[in-house]
Order: C-alpha cells, then sequence, then structure tokens
C-alpha cells in the first residue's frame, strides 16, 4: 500500500505544473521540446490603481526553452509605472498609446533642471534626462538599470515586454525577477497573482523593505516616519499609480527632444534606447500587393548589439502570405497587434508543430531554424517580432532571393525527378520577395510569373 | 512487492543508455566525467542510393560534456549530398576525394549564370557561387545555412563532420538537427536508423512536408502535383542521391576560381569557408625524423573567430612521439587518418583515463587541460583534430619550448630532491619541439641532447 | 518495509550535502535559491611543509549558482607554492606578505637567463620572466597557465583566490580542478581532504603519474629513475613546499622590473596580470569622515576583459556606512580584510536574505540585483570583492549620484504620499556619495545636509 501511495505521489509531482510550479522544478526541467506549440495568452492580471499588468507564464516551456519570458502593461491616463529594474534586459513594444519615461543610470548626470519658480513654493530639482515615447516604438531597459514611464496622453498606454533571461547581463536567475526601488508595489495584492509563487518572484517589492529602520534613517539621513514610507507602509499602493494632477517633471518639448543628442559622442549616459519601427518608408520589404515588413537591429539602434536582441514589424493585406521561411539564427516571438493569419510551423522531421489562427493578445514563438508560413487573413495582418539574435536573419523558402533561386535548376530536376523545364518554372514562378499578394487565379499567377522570368 | 517492482523499473531507468535513450534522458543528464574516456566509433549507418552516413552515438557522455556531435559521410561517385542546414555550425574535413559544393545565403546575389545554350533545351539559369573542395580541406558551414556537396571525381569522398552545439549560433537544442529543403532524405529507411529517435531527430526530412497543400500551392505558386513534389512524394530517396549524368552545374573553372575573390572586400556573402590544411609547407612543427604539425586557426581563415573552433593536421613517423603535452582552451577530438598510435590521457589526479591503440574511424576526445602522449606505431600515424576554441593552445611539457623550460632548475632540483645538475639534465636534454624522434639508443641520444645544450 | 527503506534512502538521497556530495549531486542541482545567505568559512585544510591551503565548499549553493569557488593559501618564509594550473581563470589577492612569482606560458621566450657563473658548479640556466608580488596586489591567472609562487620575505604570504568557473575559457567542469605538472602535491594526505572526494578532485596530483615510464623516458630523454620522479616517487611531498637555503632563480632587481615591459608592446608573452589595489591615492570614493573605495576593472587592467572579471577595495571608518545600493551587472563575493561590519542584502521580494556580522576569514556573496547595506563596528572594515564581470557597476540607492537623485522630486511625493518639501528632503538629505560618515546627531545632520542642498 504504502509503495502504491508513493507511485501516486511520484506520479502528481510529475504532473504538476503551470502557476503553482516551485522554482525548483522550473529550474530542473531542462528539456526543450518545441514538438507541440501553442498560441500563448496571459494567464494572470494584477490590478493596479493606474492600470494593470497581464502575465504570461514564465513556466511554459517554450519560453523557458527559449530563455524569454512576457507581460503587458496597461497604463491609464495621467498614471505613472513606478521606479523599478529587471535581472534581465528588457524590450518593450509601445502597442498604443504617449508618455514619457527616464532611465536612472548610475553615475550619469542630473542635467534635466527645473526653471526657478517665483512662488518659493516649489523648491528647484534636478533628475536625470526624461524621453517621449509613443505607439511604435521599440524600448531597450539595460538589466540592473532603474525606469519609470507615464502616460501623458488622452489613451492607455499599452506596452509589450519581454524579458530576455539568457542574456549574460543576467546572472541572477532564469526567472525574471523585478526589483522596484520605492513604493507598495504589491499593494491589497488584487487579482489571482497570490496563488502563484512563480510570478509572486517575477513582480518584487520595494527592495528597501527589508532593512533595519536604524540603517535607513542614518543613510537617508531622515527620521524614522519617513523609512516607514520607504518600506512601503502609508504610501501609494501598486505597481501603477495615478497621478491626480499631471506629473510634474522637469523635460525638455517633445519636438526639440530628438535633436539634442546630435553631434554629441554617445556615452553610456547619453546611449540612444529607442526607436520606432512603425514608419512605412523605412520598411526593408514592400510590396503594395502584399504589405510590408520592416527589421529592427544594431544597425538602426546599436544597443540592440550590447543586448543581442532584435525585432521585426511586419503587415500583411488581407489574404496575403509571408514564407515559408526560416530565422537562421533566432528564434522569433510574434505578438500580433491587428488583423489574424494563420500560422504553419513545421520542425525537422517535416512534422507540423503548430497550426492555429492567432489573433491580438496572443504570442507564439518561432523556434530557430523551424519552417512557417503566415497567411492573412479576412482583415490582413499585422505583428511585432521580438527576436533573440541581434542580427537576426530570415531565408526564404520560395520567391526572389530564396534558397530555391539559389539553388541550381539540376539540383532541383534530379532531386524532385521533374524536368529541368519544370524545375525552372518551380525556380523562377514566383517573382515576388517573401511577401506574396494573395493569388487570384492560378493561370493568371502562372502567366505573369512566366513574364517576369525574362526580367531576371 | 510492488516496491520491488518500482525499484527495478528504476534501476532499469537508470541504466536506459546508448541509441534507445529519450532527447528528455539526454538533457537532464548534465554531469560531465572524463574519468574513463574510450575510442568511439559510430553506432549506425543511413544507407542511400549515392552513399551513406556513419553516425557516432550523439549521446555519448564524452560528446555531450564537450557540447559536439560527429558522422561521417560517404558520398559515391556522380552523387549529391542534398541541400540541408543544420540547427549548430559544422566543421567538415575532407578526408578522400574532390568535388564541388555550394552554400546558399539568405539575400546573396546569384552570380553564376550559365551560358546560354543554343539548343533551346535548358533554360538559362543563375544560382549563388560555386567552389571546389578536395582532400585535406577544412570547411566551415554556419547553423541555419544550407549547403550541398557534390562528388565529381573518380573515387568517394569521405567527409567527417563535427557539430558544435554549444556555440550561441545554435539557441534551439543540445541534439545537432539537420533541415532538409526538399527531397525525401530518409528514403526508404535503409539501415537502423529507425531504432534510434536520437538518430532520426539528428537526420530530418524536408521542411516543407508539414505545411498545407493549398500554402505551397500559394507560396510557389504551382500546382498540387509540385506541392507533392515539394513535400517529398514521388522524389528521388535518400540525402545522397545519384545523378546519373553528371551533375550540370554553372561554375568557373577550377583554376581560376580561388583567384576571383582576390581584392574583393569579404562580405558575408563572399567569406571565405574552406582551406586545406593537408600542404606540409605550412606546417608549423616540422621535424625531419619525428614528423609535422599544422594548426589551422582563425589567422588562417577568419571565420573561425566567429564559430570559435580550430583544427589541426598532424603526422608522426614510425615509433615517432608527440607529448606529453595539455591544450589551454579547449577539447581536442582526434580522428586519425592514417596509420595508428598509442595514446594516454591522464587527469588531474595522475590517473590514466585513456590508454589505447587508435586506428582510422575511430575518434577520442582530449579533454581541455588533460595531459596526453601519442606514440606512432610502425605505420606512422596522421590525424586530424576539431578543437573547440579558436586558438586552441598547446602546452607542451617535455622538450623545447616547454613548461619544464620555462621552469627555473632550482624549482625542479628542489621538488624532485636533485641536484641542479640532474635538473639541467632534465630541463635540456629534450631538445626537440612537441615531436620527438624515436630513441635509437639511450646513451646516443643523451650525447646529442647534451650537445645541444651549447646551442640553446 | 520494502517501500518505507526505499523511501528513507530516496530522502537520505536528498538530504546528502556538504563535502561528501558526489560530483553527480552537484551538477544536478541547478536551481539557484538565494533566499538564505550566510556568512562562509573555509570548511577544509591541506596542511603541507610549506603551508596550508584552506577551502570553502565548493558544493555551497552559493557559489555554485555564481559560478565560483575559493580558497586561501597560506605560503610561509622560504616556501613554493609549486607550478600547477587551473581549469578556470584565477584571480587572486594578496592579502599577506611578499615574494615572486612565474607564469609559464607556452611558446613566450625564456628571457630570463642566469650569470655565467664562474665556480662552473651551476649550468647556465634560462627561464620564463619573473616578478614580483606584495600586499595588496591583485593577480590573474588565466586557465590553463601553470604558474608558481614563492614567499621570499620575512612573514607569511596569505592569498585569497576565486575560482571563475563558469567563464568560456573553462570547458572542462563546473568544479575547479588543479593541474600539477610535477611534484607529490597530495604528499601524505595530510588534513581531513580524504574524506572530500570533491576537495580532491579539486586539488589534484602530478600529471604526470599516470604515464607509462616508457612513454616518459622517451619523452624526456632521460632514464628510468628520472620517470618515478616526475610520477612523484621520492620528491618533495606536498603542494607548498620548503626551500632550504633560498630559491636561487635568475631575476631583475625589484626596483627595475616594474619599468621594462614599457615601450613594448603588450603580447600575450608580456601581457601584464598585476595590480596593487591597495594604494590610497588611487581610491575612486573618497571621504575622509566615512572611507574609501578603490575599483579596479579592465581600464587599469586589460586582461580583466579578457576574463570577464573585477575587483573592488573598501574602507570604512569606525561605525560609517556604504549604502543601500546594489550591483547592476555582478555578483559580489566579499572577503574582510580587517575589523568587521554588519551587513544586510535584502532581495526582490524586500525580504531580509542576510544580517550578519562580517569577520576577517568570512565570505559573503552579495547575489546581482539585491539590495546591500554595510555598517562598520568599532574597529571600522576594510574588505576586498571579487566581482563577475569586468566593469561590475554599482547603483547607489541613498546620497548623492543615487537612484532617488535620478528620480523627480515630484516621483517621490506621490508615490510615498509625502509634499514636495519632504520629497526634496528625502532626495537632497545625504550629499555624500554612497559611504557615510556616522551620523553624530540627527539635528546636526538634517541642518549639514540642508546646507549642502544650496550647492547642489
Amino acid at each position: 500500500m504504502a509503495s502504491r501511495l508513493f507511485l501516486i505521489s511520484f506520479i502528481s509531482l510529475i504532473l504538476l505544473h503551470g502557476c503553482t510550479a516551485r522554482r525548483n522544478d522550473l529550474q530542473q526541467q531542462q528539456e526543450c521540446n518545441f514538438d507541440s506549440m501553442r498560441a500563448l495568452q496571459p494567464i494572470s492580471t494584477i490590478e493596479a490603481e493606474g492600470g494593470k499588468t497581464e502575465f504570461w507564464n514564465p513556466d511554459t516551456q517554450q519560453f523557458r526553452c527559449a530563455g524569454v519570458a512576457f507581460l503587458k502593461h496597461t497604463i491609464r491616463r495621467k498614471s505613472l509605472l513606478v521606479p523599478s529594474y529587471a535581472n534581465s534586459v528588457l524590450m518593450v513594444y509601445v502597442e498604443e498609446g504617449k508618455g514619457f519615461y527616464s532611465v536612472v543610470l548610475p553615475g550619469c548626470p542630473e542635467t534635466f533642471q527645473s526653471p526657478q519658480e517665483q512662488s518659493g513654493e516649489r523648491m528647484r530639482d534636478r533628475n536625470q534626462k526624461i524621453e517621449n515615447f509613443k505607439k511604435g516604438d521599440i524600448l531597450i531597459f539595460q538589466a540592473g538599470v532603474t525606469h519609470w514611464m507615464y502616460n501623458n496622453g488622452d489613451q492607455d498606454v499599452k506596452l509589450v515586454v519581454m524579458f530576455d533571461t539568457t542574456n549574460r547581463a543576467n546572472q541572477l536567475d532564469s526567472i525574471p525577477q523585478r526589483f522596484y526601488v520605492l513604493g507598495n508595489p504589491q499593494g491589497r495584492q488584487q487579482g489571482q497573482q497570490q496563488q502563484c509563487p512563480l510570478l509572486q518572484q517575477f513582480q518584487g517589492e520595494s527592495i528597501l523593505k527589508g532593512f533595519a529602520d536604524e540603517m535607513l534613517t542614518a543613510a537617508f539621513k531622515m527620521n524614522k516616519e519617513m523609512a516607514s514610507k520607504l518600506k512601503g507602509q502609508g504610501v501609494k499602493e501598486g505597481h501603477i499609480i495615478t497621478i491626480e494632477k499631471e506629473l510634474q517633471v522637469t523635460r525638455p518639448e517633445q519636438q526639440q527632444q530628438q535633436q539634442q543628442d546630435n553631434g554629441l559622442e554617445e556615452t553610456s549616459c547619453s546611449q540612444n534606447i529607442r526607436i520606432n519601427i512603425d514608419k512605412i518608408d523605412q520598411a526593408d520589404i514592400f510590396n503594395p500587393q502584399a504589405g510590408h515588413l520592416t527589421s529592427l537591429n544594431s544597425h538602426h539602434l546599436p544597443i540592440l548589439n550590447d543586448v543581442r536582441l532584435s525585432a521585426e514589424r511586419g503587415h500583411l493585406k488581407m489574404n496575403a502570405m509571408m514564407g515559408p521561411f526560416w530565422v537562421l539564427n533566432a528564434h522569433s516571438i510574434m505578438y500580433p497587434t491587428d488583423g489574424e493569419a494563420r500560422i504553419q510551423i513545421v520542425n525537422n522531421q517535416g512534422r507540423l508543430v503548430f497550426d492555429e489562427r492567432l489573433q491580438k493578445g496572443q504570442l507564439v514563438l518561432i523556434p530557430q531554424n523551424f519552417a512557417v508560413m503566415i497567411q492573412a487573413g479576412n482583415r490582413g495582418f499585422q505583428w511585432v517580432a521580438f527576436k533573440t539574435n541581434d542580427n537576426a536573419m530570415i531565408t526564404p523558402i520560395a520567391g526572389r532571393a530564396s534558397v530555391y533561386r539559389g539553388l541550381p535548376v539540376s539540383i532541383l530536376s534530379n532531386i524532385l525527378q521533374i524536368s529541368e523545364q519544370e524545375a525552372s518554372k518551380l525556380k523562377y514562378s514566383n517573382a515576388e520577395t517573401i511577401m506574396f499578394a494573395p493569388q487570384t487565379s492560378q493561370g493568371k499567377t502562372f502567366t505573369r510569373a512566366f513574364q517576369s522570368l525574362l526580367e531576371v
């Protein structure tokens, strides 16, 4: 009997999964199996006064294997994502809204100075550089570097955030962890986050909470009351707080800001961490019938070289198609921002490991080297893809600049057992590059493709 | 009773090894024990029409610990290793034969153009750069990059291939995986490969096999019949196929090819991935009585810097000796190409962990920092060594340029409790560098060594 | 019954820890939990004729997670730490004493030549460069590179040594291993080291011990008697030996040595591996009331860039304080050299994970990103910290150049629910930088702090 009990408890240990998994379980499961992929949705939400954060399960096998984790912040109007840092590099995509943010770097000057106010009510203040962000921006926050973000627009700010825990900047833990430098970020613990130790760890509390009062009073040269505040007592609750009357900070006007950096040598204090990838005129691939694709890599934003990440913004027109292709040197995590698409992903066994319609709010991981095809639905398809290499490279399988174009006709004809003419047709029929217009009628397409053969 | 059964199944789980191991087992065994090394031979063969591939067990502890895997291709005359890519960097040594190959890089131009044929039978074709290879070449294929190889010589082509799965270019899996861009590479599954899931994964099938027909027809703008072909139906079977009448591809004559690159800046499209290490005039160590040694590192072939690998070609004369020595910063995987040798490897406990005669077709891993000696047999000994660092460095223990030469005589005499004269003899007796001629008679050697002392 | 036995043995397997843990256990425990930290002391000592080595347990979770291991050598007068190399980079801090050392690099010239002696008793000798070391020096020994150290001073030499096993120079094992090129380093096995297989592996024996006699005689061109010596028979026992009459080696006078390198291009043969961090005039932070802090990074010693390590030397005056702060990108392992201090470390949950008085001879690991405060005791506090990044960066939380200084007053006031005036006080009260003088009386400090506000 005892042994049967043991067996049962042993099996239940194995079946233990999801949000309740303990950290140790997580670390010991190192196998990486991309054999059955799913579109992933957030599993938990933490509400706060000024917004909410939705968490994808960091213990999902796909994410663990790729060394990434995801969450999505919603920051309401006049609300602030309070200052914090993480143990890993963060790549942030601004899905909606606008606002300003700051990164607080150790040893960098407090160059933003408030005007001397006449009333005498407010003291002269200085703080580190503050910059604007808006829809379509990608931002990079380095591991251990404090940052805050504020919504000064008229609608919600929505941010999709990737943690890259495999970056060597993270020596701490494969689970992403947030460190808050002040406040009471977990607040009254709204939402279901309490049942999930992993997310609790993920989220954090004020890092001053644990220190002895006498040490805090000495360090800040303040009284005990303030030490309590620093430890999170009697302060605003939650990790996103609302500022009643617009946040008052010193910052230059929006239009001048971008120019300021020109002519200055880039130091770690002035390093650019933000770029917009929504502009259609920066597209790398543009096909009026099919869509456009914008790559973001370290050539555009040098800090990507340090953090070894890149990104991509894609737009497919109604029923248009992208692929098949594979990414040589990176995992891609695709987040739809509009419309929907059917995605198929195939592994090296030729087996379909993913075949779903992907919609806004879902994530899908496309493993390195796996072949993928994307076919937009009736409303088209838009996405941002986060990539785990600073210079992620796509290899198209069909169309112009594809691997089939790079192969000699005689190899195609010999392997596929077709005539050289047929092989030539296969190689040259599709003259578009990676993004393909929807087919109107097969005959027509063939004719067009054959004409294009002469122009190659 | 139940508990006894449980114990038995528990033990059998532990004993489970070799070809039948599941992937998950593999990943969880992370201990790296180099305490008992063996010479390793291929455990499985996949036959194909145009040749065969022999696999070393990728689950061997030595290989797992070093992060490498090995296989050996035999490509028969007029046969083609069909286009594929791998999730890791490949280092290929051409053991025998000659032929041509191509790597198909995304975005690189199809610069090789076929002449306009008069007959009109063949269409004008373009493909990416094709280059020759021959016996003694080392080739580097980057992770995710498609390549094919063709034997246009009069004998079998034999290739020894190392997969480096620890390279950061591989984010996918610690098991090497092959991805085929077309064909039916597993064919009718000859050989014993079916019983070995690990090797099945290693080997792969057409990556187009899993896609929906309608998506393939749309992407290639071809009909359903061709989609079936692309998925591997009704095509040539096997990963090495025979081309009945010589493969017809566009390529310049052999003698002109090498010069073409001169004067052009090296881009990723024109980066050199091949070098010959069989030429005796490039030897770094040359001793007419003992043998010669040629190192290949990133100074000779810059791509080695990116992939963090290097290689070595060694020739020892009959009964000559190399070592003792250790490699500072790399594992060395030694593959004999001719003759035989007795190899001894010693760990930091002073314990002999390997003492075998090594012959062609076997592999032995020499762990980083372990001391090793090689003594050639009566037929001499030739080998190629694959090294897991782009600038692998050898430290000889005896002879010129050795660690004993670098130590003061008084340290040798004090530790070994010998006179300074004896210590000096120990330090200077052997005036050869790492490769030592066979001793004819001890007295004679001593005399010669002492004379050399004056010339130091 | 059987099942109960099984359960018990299963549990005992889980409980197995400390010195008796087998290597395989070690490797499989990959979870990294910094939830309860302890000050760590050496657990084992190996005595030798010329000194002793004390070992911290390499299987301690803190060390395993940070990828480091520690030991401390005591080398007595006229004693020699015999030539050896390790499978990982070593960072050595000279806590006490002085002497000379050499690294023996393969292929580097034996440039140090003994004068021709008239007596004819000693032979002309050459060896590789020998340099001096003294109290306060940091030395870097690369993985696989042989080095020895000799005490020629009047007191014991004490060395604290960190092994960085995560450096990519180590491909061998996560357990540090020492390789001895000659001698009988384990001697008669004094001390308790026998009971500890991990330390035995750590420590090593002569790497020539395992080779066949006939191979050694051939390689060194010496007789069988000498082969026995090389294998460790009839030689001085122990890894630190005493040289009866001062070690006789060829080396230039101390005062000239440092200048010799000037004007020469730095090659791997002449690369500087040593720097002193005890000089107060090189301090980066200096506060006459609080103490001083000297950082050592790759700007001072370029080899640190290769090995990805840095260090810090700190002095706090009686009752002075450092922090709160966190290190952005590195673990810090703190070794007190004098005095004592109370250290508090807080994790991202705001939980105190360490709160102890730290004294000389103990080590504490401060995990990356964790918040820490140090308050010196009545005798002040001095330490050296080893850091696992070549450019470890500290973020102060309080005082000048702190994260609170970088935040706008309105953010502090809104989160902490205090007036802007109070927030301004909080931000500017402490005008010192990271190291804070002991508070004499709170009122006084506040006054001083407020005056400093005007000078900001």
